[in-house]
């Protein structure tokens, strides 16, 4: 093990050096922990794509040079690939650690995040009846994050006594020593949360391997403080915060292989290639996020002389999906999150029928996010569901680094635009088209009604990749042409509800149901304009486009920002497919939103029935 | 007292019922609380638009109408206005409290922000030598947001003793008991981030008054948890979490009405008043970000045979406005907070000229995004410098809290785009134009050298209102027309720096540099192109875009997300103006960025000079 640490040191120095960028301070303060995880850890070369198997979260991405250098010690990957390819465009070895490369469970590189990763994970593990393990490896700058706590309190909450948190306590960050940058009590806080809280020699293999197995034999969630001293065998680079992202240079360099004993024409030889400016040939594994296996039962069929909200069509879809699989061992575990929402966001029923698949986090949703996003890639139909507000904007960063990681979590969004109720402004949602269209992953479902909602949720459930459906709060009418038994959703597709000549109105999921009455009402006046309904806004529908040119105006119709949302991507589409509106008026949120009821607040803000056929007649006498 | 808690019971209830909406239970268990507070702090009607008073911040803004209620005891508002119109459009009396109540500092309902907003303000009071007292009062079920902890530990590291924190304790959250949703050992969580931990009756006025001022003695920040019943003195809403979130419901309105003594009439007359559906004349005070009053120095000018990087430029001047105003009375304080990157972000030497202004808030990012938002309503000059990943994305809720308190801070990015280095896609802010265009007041400035970097800080630094500056990583080029004395920055313009009619691009900041090298290449080949350099990408500048169609082509150039950033803003700008581009081509970032250097990163996707030239050729050929 010890000349396997001293090989991973040079090895790691090198590509650093080679690429004349990366973090090797903390690099080499974490190898021996490396080494002894993936020494312990039921992951190998041969099981590193199976579901079945232990899971390794490393955390602080930016050690990536010593996790290359350590995979390679077990075989994960070969280790010239990654001296060679070290920060290259196109190689898998990037310079913060991700799950293209097989033995890497997590794609990090945002810290305080690896934690609720593993969570997600060992929630997964149990949900799929796999009695395995977590280790999760952190560094000790990144203690203070909020997201961290919110996750050891929800390990604890679920008695997740498989896994292993390992804390690389060097005691430096960028900044300086880490109680001058921010004082804390690492100690006190795990211990506080619920933890055991064990102490080793983070470069001693025998107290590293030791204090593992204590840990494993714990009562509880355990967290090892692993004492380290950063850049550990690095000559100038040790017991500093100078090496915390920077290569050591061409000296030091040579200084610190010498006293390894390493291969001295190493980094010419590497720096020969990279001048060559090859494209790298590893790309890495691919990842894929998984297509549930489910069985599903007969759709609800709401008539049209019914009324009921989305989020409860959605709800009803859930319990019934999540009953007809609950412990079935051939089909796919659906776990649901909720952050303290369940009556609000209809996952209330699910809890009561899959009590063991429901997680509840509390209010904790950065944390919730990736725990979710996590399970999700660690093999369930990962269902998060919460208040647009909260699921989303609160957490968009969680949820683009599981878009990064292909996890393949759904995210349930209820009460989305100004259809909150009374709340006001912090609770309006006005954004979600807007900060989802900034990720390359996620799909966006928008229903606009029950009827819609019922077959947009089964085909959610159905499908992989990660996906937001995104609903109001009020009940609301049932589209007739969603009840009729011919109608399936099509991914991508926009719905024409109304035909007509004189305008061409584009509405975002619900807001179709004001379009449908204003097109009704402007009928009676011989003024016909057709709707078409928007389920699936990040897609643009050329031939409905290419249809709508052809009227005498485009209006986009949404409770959304209308900068960000249904009006920037249908004049999106316009401009790039050189496509012309004879006119083009966006009808949608212009400020942050009022606080009243949900229809007097689209009222006030011109998105009622009277505003859309106001702006329809001004659109046809100008 | 005690009289005053019956009658705001009373008040309360009737605004909720009156609206048929809102947390009633919340509200009755925080009344003597908020009584005590608001008797204790210099804060009256009289001084509340004053900086030099206590601050109160009511981080759990659901119990509003128990705050107005109190605010009325205490002359802040008339009663009447806000029970008839609670939680109606165009009221001030919003669901959640905002600033424009006078009394509240701090728009809140996105809960766990409270603290760091209180943080902020007590850093405000002292960067003012004002030695005032701050008072943040939180619900208990949000005590395991992470955010929460982040601002504990700053409170302590800065020795904010003059804030004391308040828990309205009822043990009740909407999914049920609290220690039932998410078990939190909240006294010991406190006092292991050093807080002193008090109890007392949160009903007892004298038990309250008695422990605030044991907590103002306290040499350390002070936490009261104040024991509470949910729904107090609220009959049937006593004690259990079902009327967190809805109104009694008239039968049990007139039971509790009548046990706390009230008119039996109140409720009708308040209802009457709501169906006449009048708009509500008190939109409550204007809140408006402060213009700084500082001195500056003169420009630095870099010579266009310079090479350095926009952030060095931005430190610079920092620095020299940092120097010039530091603690000089008649001055807007400047406050820099940084979580551990000061050496990136380059405000460590405004840190060696200004110790007592620059705050090290550790890997700690939410609540340094709240606790700037605060301190810069609280009356200073609060810039927060950060990398874009972490200054923006993993904060993006807590600027659009800050936003909706329109309170004025300005954050500083630096690393965004592709120019971040090797660190890859977890570290590319490649959505800092598409996050902040969904919130209304931000505004965003992405300088393309560093002339134009010394003169928009500046700028930056003169103006009001929350705003974003930009910046990559890399040391650029000076372009000469901004070297040039005649050059002043405006806000809105996109500077033409070439002209030309075979096509125009528009360039997002330093991608400017890009496009110039383009054009001049172009040039050589006899194809002439105009060169707009844009670096405020949410203006849409109208007298540019205008020029630019009659050109053979639009294209829009930027290392951001194509489909948020500026290319969008450009096609939003054309259809909504009815303006026609001939041809229009959008260059930007398609999919999560490589791991390699800046300019390799940029040319593997696209955005290198050879990939403009390319693409105007093509623009021409077709």
């Amino acid at each position: 093990m010890e000349q396997a640490a001293t090989r991973a040191r040079i090895n790691a120095l090198t590509m650093i050096q080679g690429a004349n960028s990366g973090h090797p301070a903390g690099a080499f303060s974490s190898i021996e922990i490396l080494l002894t995880i993936y020494a312990l850890a039921n992951l190998t070369p041969e099981n590193a794509n199976d579901f079945n198997r232990d899971n390794i979260i490393i955390s602080h991405g930016h050690v990536s040079a010593g996790a290359y250098a350590v995979l390679a010690e077990f075989g994960f990957i070969d280790i010239n690939g990654a001296v060679k390819n070290f920060r290259r465009c196109h190689s898998a070895f990037q310079g913060h650690v991700v799950r293209e490369v097989p033995g890497i469970d997590w794609s990090t590189g945002n810290l305080g995040q690896g934690l609720s990763a593993g969570v997600g994970y060992a929630l997964a593990q149990r949900a799929r009846n796999y009695d395995g393990r977590v280790y999760v490896f952190m560094g000790d700058g990144a203690q203070t994050k909020g997201q961290l706590a919110e996750a050891r309190r929800v390990a604890v909450k679920e008695n997740l006594k498989n896994i292993t948190a390992l804390i690389d306590f060097n005691e430096h960050q960028i900044c300086g020593e880490i109680f001058d940058v921010m004082p804390c009590n690492i100690k006190a806080l795990w211990e506080a949360d619920g933890w055991e809280y064990l102490e080793c020699d983070g470069h001693d293999f025998k107290d590293l391997f030791k204090t593992i197995f204590k840990a494993h034999k714990s009562e509880k969630p355990c967290v090892i403080a692993c004492k380290t001293i950063m850049g550990k065998f690095g000559g100038v680079m040790e017991n500093t915060s100078e090496y915390h992202g920077k290569a050591p240079g061409e000296k030091n360099y040579y200084d610190i292989i010498k006293m390894l004993g390493g291969d001295e024409n190493l980094l010419n030889q590497v720096l020969e290639w990279r001048n060559k400016n090859l494209t790298p040939e590893y790309k890495g594994r691919d990842i894929k996020p998984i297509t549930p296996v489910l069985k599903f039962g007969e759709r609800f069929k709401y008539s049209p002389d019914t009324k009921t909200d989305n989020r409860s069509a959605f709800g009803k879809v859930l319990t019934q999906t999540g009953e007809l699989n609950y412990q079935q061992p051939d089909k796919t575990p659906i776990l649901v999150f909720d952050c303290d929402l369940a009556p609000s966001v209809m996952t209330a029923n699910f809890k009561k029928s899959c009590p063991k698949n429901f997680i509840q986090c509390g209010i904790q949703e950065h944390s919730t996010a990736t725990i979710s996003g996590a399970a999700a890639a660690g093999g369930t139909l990962s269902i998060w569901a919460d208040f647009g507000m909260f699921g989303l904007d609160e957490v968009y960063n969680q949820h683009r680094l599981s878009d990064i990681n292909n996890a393949g979590n759904k995210v349930v969004l209820t009460h989305v635009g100004l259809d909150v109720g009374e709340d006001g402004s912090t609770h309006q949602c006005i954004d979600y088209v807007g900060l989802i269209r900034n990720m390359f992953g996620w799909k966006i479902l928008v229903p606009a009604d029950p009827n819609q909602t019922d077959q947009i949720t089964r085909w959610m459930f159905k499908n992989p990749g990660c996906m937001c459906l995104a609903m109001g709060r009020s009940k609301i009418d049932v589209i007739p042409e969603f009840y009729d038994d011919a109608y399936e959703f099509e991914y991508g597709k926009a719905v024409k509800l109304r035909s007509g000549l004189d305008g061409a109105i584009f509405a975002l999921g619900y807001m179709t149901q004001t379009a449908l009455k204003a097109a009704d009402e402007l009928a009676k006046q011989n003024i016909f304009v057709s709707v078409y309904c928007v389920s699936c806004p990040l897609e643009i529908d050329l031939n409905a486009l290419s249809d709508a040119v052809n009227t005498k105006f485009i209006m986009t119709l949404e409770d959304h920002n209308v900068n960000t949302g249904l009006a920037s991507i249908i004049a999106n589409g316009l401009v790039r497919n050189n496509l012309h509106a004879k006119k083009f008026k966006a009808l949608g949120v212009n400020d942050y939103g009022l606080s009243g009821s949900s229809n007097e607040v689209r009222k006030c803000m011109g998105l009622s029935v009277e505003g859309v056929i106001e702006n329809v007649n001004e659109l046809l006498r100008g």
